[in-house]
């Protein structure tokens, strides 16, 4: 029997030095590299990520890291779903080239002191309802660029905030990767593929659709001129009525800023939702065009 | 009349894309770079910066650029000295092979909103009494650091804590570099160093001496035994004796972590100094052993 496609070529990595020598190996044969970070328990969208790099031509090279600095809370960084050996046969089929897979202690060798602030960015929706969470995530991309030094990077629009958050540190500390955010990937009844989703149970799941579709329902009604203020009390009523999700926030934002109170323009209009279903917290956006 | 010895050999660049590319070549030739960071009004501090690097081997690199986000004091930014048709001079003379000197706007393309906090290590000393300064130097070093990709960097230990707070981001965020501390460059009378020196009027210059004299002296009464509180009190009359110098702080710090309310060991503290003289502000330090 054949092995499957790219199986035989990935490489996988747990420590940094032995990463960068590699790495370097690959620049100076004059191939350009393209990094798809995750925090594995990987589907479509994490594949889908690999495959646009691999379409643009780049050597193609993941990291697999739960990073404890981005969790605000202990209990979901305890629960976040693991499965290495599943990742890797994933990502290896997906045509990833190398991987890079450390523990904690590779990461953190001490314990960071270094915090970030990014002034109103991370102040509203995620930031707002996980304190800490944009700045430990801004120190491992920070990491990751660090020790990649990529040509670039791949992100998914689900965490559309956290790419915000990255477009930022890329120009201020001028990393300068060419950084793209690919379309969210979703399952047939419309919700945003995540690594959480297997925490739900089958009823949680069949509720869990109601986030995009009460996203496109908003989206229509405001294209058609309803005021935002009438489309969410709608949308939040809608959400609640099942009594099994909890919604954190249902928001009309400017899609460059993040803000919420000055949208002069619908068209440059992004909504975004974070809705707790069960257990598990979910997040999802639609931009208006 | 032969040109000085390494004259003809630095490059000059305004512009990252073409410093990048130049640095490049070098690193594919097998070159190791050395990068030193200045703001330019140099002295022989930076040139022992320079020197070092090139006795490392390094193709020694240095940047000079005047950064706005580490100057509290617009008065300050205002009246620090510029000459870089000197510096240029001097840097050459020395053995730098290429300089970085951008403008402002090549530096900082969109007003930056990522900010930088370190914990206790920038709430003490220079941080207390600078705001924000640690996170304007760790914005400017972090560009540097990914502008250059350098393989060492080389620093003066006058600034004893800024070394600390850059040594702290080049582990958290996995820069990886060698860092280099070199020793303070003095003139006869034992005066750091300073790009300010040359602010100082004669009077004030005569005096801006007692503050490295009352750290020595310091230093000796602490290793004779004499309480911190007797010493700090001692010195703090001394210098403010002749009217002309006006102290910020006189702390006596643990060198790893720089805070002042526990030092178990003497021999593992730090004298740290600032005043301002005249209109200047000066800093100096003293490792008790």
């Amino acid at each position: 029997m054949a092995p499957p496609k790219y199986a035989r070529k990935m490489k996988v990595f747990t420590r940094i030095g032995p990463l960068r020598a590699f790495l370097d190996e690959q620049k100076f044969s004059g191939k350009s590299i393209g990094l798809v970070p995750t925090m594995g328990a990987l589907h479509s969208g994490h594949t889908s990520l690999v495959q646009a790099s691999r379409a643009n031509g780049d050597f193609t090279v993941c990291s697999l890291f739960v990073n404890p600095a981005q969790f605000n809370d202990p209990a979901d960084l305890a629960k976040y779903p693991r499965d290495l050996a599943a990742d890797e046969r994933l990502l290896s089929s997906a045509g990833c080239q190398a991987l890079f897979a450390p523990d904690v202690a590779e990461m953190y060798r001490q314990s960071s002191q270094t915090r970030f602030d990014f002034g109103q960015l991370d102040k509203v929706l995620e930031g707002k309802f996980r304190p800490g969470h944009f700045s430990g995530v801004a120190l491992v991309v920070s990491k990751l660029f660090n020790i990649f030094h990529p040509h670039r990077a791949y992100f998914g629009h689900k965490d559309y905030q956290q790419f915000k958050i990255i477009s930022m540190i890329n120009q201020d500390l001028n990393f300068d990767i060419e950084l793209h955010c690919l379309p969210t990937i979703r399952e047939p009844d419309g919700l945003a593929m995540s690594s959480r989703n297997v925490r739900l149970n089958p009823d949680e799941r069949q509720h869990a659709s109601s986030l995009f579709r009460n996203l496109t329902s908003a989206r229509e009604a405001l294209l058609k001129g309803m005021s935002w203020q009438a489309v969410r009390e709608k949308a939040e009523k809608n959400l609640q009525s099942s009594g099994m999700i909890r919604l954190e926030y249902l928001e009309l934002a400017d899609k460059d800023t993040l803000q919420t109170d000055k949208l002069d323009n619908l068209g440059n209009g992004i909504l975004l939702i974070a809705a707790i279903v069960g257990a598990v917290r979910l997040i999802d956006n639609l931009p208006i065009k």
